[in-house]
């Protein structure tokens, strides 16, 4: 598909909670949290979704430019209804403008941007805003230490257009997986019928984040590690001609099975995990976000969207930058 | 677009309930509710939003039939995390189909049925289930007469796919706008970041549905009237051209404004809002397979499909069925 990121937007809440804090709150050392989720502090936001997700979309904009869809990618809303996009779009102030919510869990992103290539390709739309927000430490279980030591909040924004005719950029390869199967490893049973809050039945830990990191783990590895071959055969390519793996951030065991399991360069993965830990859907964008900030992600690059999702599900998006 | 609704499937929940049990329920009488709502009788369900929405899938499906790709297309989800395609597919018995949910509320349908539509002209997948299915009855806030009146359970799928040679079935127009100068008018607060059940200053009724109806209504006949005239515009047709009007069931009057505002003949405007209430993103696609079931809607005509949801938002696709 001839489709390109022609900006990039972040937002990253100013508060930074280190591992001190929330090893006193989970009752663990900041060895264990270090060791078990590879991060080292956080980000934790005292403004909501939409205003966080308006400023990361508001950058990738700059000024004058309005683009004609905005799509929701994140993976916990503001609220049931209306879909967070629409918050989003009240946030930065515009009208008219239609909008929508692409939902898959931490794969959101990957997503919303296939789909996007795809409404762009139908002549749909010619300028689509994906914005990833999310504020994970909300639903913080803190009698689940290693999902709430891994949590953090963070926001990304891309701007998504047809290829100009000077430009070599596109999405090259696609694919995606679920396997319900593994739909209690990763869990908000609230938000919705199930386990409402006028239930009785309901519980407080039922509206908060639940997650089986080693049973995730062992199921994920394998299966993205198969979906990363498929797409090495399908394109005919090696890990050698990928520049940049840009994986979710669900934690730097799972970052560090591209190295170790994957057989790619350690400099070529980009991991953020350390600095602002597993931020649900955002994490894959603001990776992106930040490497291309960052300059080491450069134009005509290829570049490996990759990850798992709640649900469980795998998926992956090959671009040349 | 090249696509066709190759089939279809409903789930009307068996237990029906009248207007006796809501009129004693909201302090008002039967005439009122029938005055108001235009509603005469709704379903509601006894099982989840998952398994309604399963049923209708697998009716879809028919035997040996297995989609690429499932969306779910609703109001309200199971549960935040995962999101309920991945339910809809656990229940239907199958592993390894990509699945993700689209939400635009009452649009859902129609934003997902076009994206079908690009996604299908892009050849990544050949078979897509949407499954709408809502339970709205779950969140009926009791103390609002009007809008708990207005609810009812159900659930629809269908299967699109590519044109077959032999027919000349497409999606012909596509339209979406969204004004979240409206996004007060239709919530459910809760859900999400916002109005977090464990806020103590979260309330019973931010986790029910509120609707301020005629306050939508204002906005949206004129919203939805100018919408239709572009789209009539835009292709070239006129009022009497159109098979099938198959709007989103809001209330009796927003269905009935198709007829004495948008100057289409009653009888051609599909009207399940007295049997059915208004089934949130249900609703549309049980209208649109409750009259392709009852052979009213045939292979060739042209229908519009066509409402408004919270956001709030106006959509509609023009389809030669």
């Amino acid at each position: 598909m001839k489709i390109f990121i022609s900006s990039t937007g972040l937002y990253l809440p100013p508060r930074i909670e280190n591992n001190t804090e929330v090893a006193s709150r989970i009752g663990k050392s900041e060895d264990w949290i270090e060791k078990k989720s590879g991060v080292l502090e956080r980000r934790v936001s005292d403004i909501d979704v939409d205003a966080m997700g308006a400023i990361a979309g508001k950058k990738a904009l700059g000024k004058n430019n309005k683009p004609d869809l905005i799509i929701n990618a994140s993976g916990v809303p503001k609220q049931a209804i209306p879909d967070t996009s629409i918050f989003f779009q009240k946030e930065m102030g515009f009208e008219g403008i239609p909008s929508f919510s692409i939902h898959s869990t931490c794969l959101s992103f990957i997503t919303a941007f296939h789909t996007a290539g795809s409404l762009i390709q139908s002549n749909t739309y010619k300028k689509i805003l994906i914005i990833s927000s999310d504020r994970g430490t909300v639903g913080r279980n803190f009698n689940e230490p290693e999902s709430a030591s891994l949590l953090g909040d963070g926001a990304a924004a891309v701007l998504v257009e047809p290829t100009k005719e000077n430009i070599n950029s596109k999405l090259i390869y696609f694919n995606m997986m679920t396997w319900p199967s593994g739909s209690e490893l990763t869990e908000v049973r609230g938000g919705g019928t199930n386990k409402h809050p006028q239930d009785s039945e309901t519980s407080i830990s039922d509206n908060l984040f639940t997650m089986d990191g080693p049973g995730i783990y062992k199921i994920a590895r394998k299966q993205v590690y198969r979906m990363m071959l498929k797409t090495l055969k399908s394109t005919g390519l090696s890990q050698k001609d990928i520049d940049w793996v840009v994986p979710h951030q669900a934690s730097g065991k799972a970052v560090d099975a591209y190295v170790y399991s994957g057989k790619f360069a350690k400099e070529k993965v980009v991991n953020i995990v350390g600095k602002y830990g597993n931020c649900v859907a955002a994490s894959l964008p603001m990776a992106l976000t930040i490497a291309i900030q960052e300059k080491r992600i450069k134009r005509g690059d290829l570049v490996l969207l990759i990850g798992t999702g709640a649900g469980l599900s795998a998926a992956c998006a090959l671009i040349r930058y």
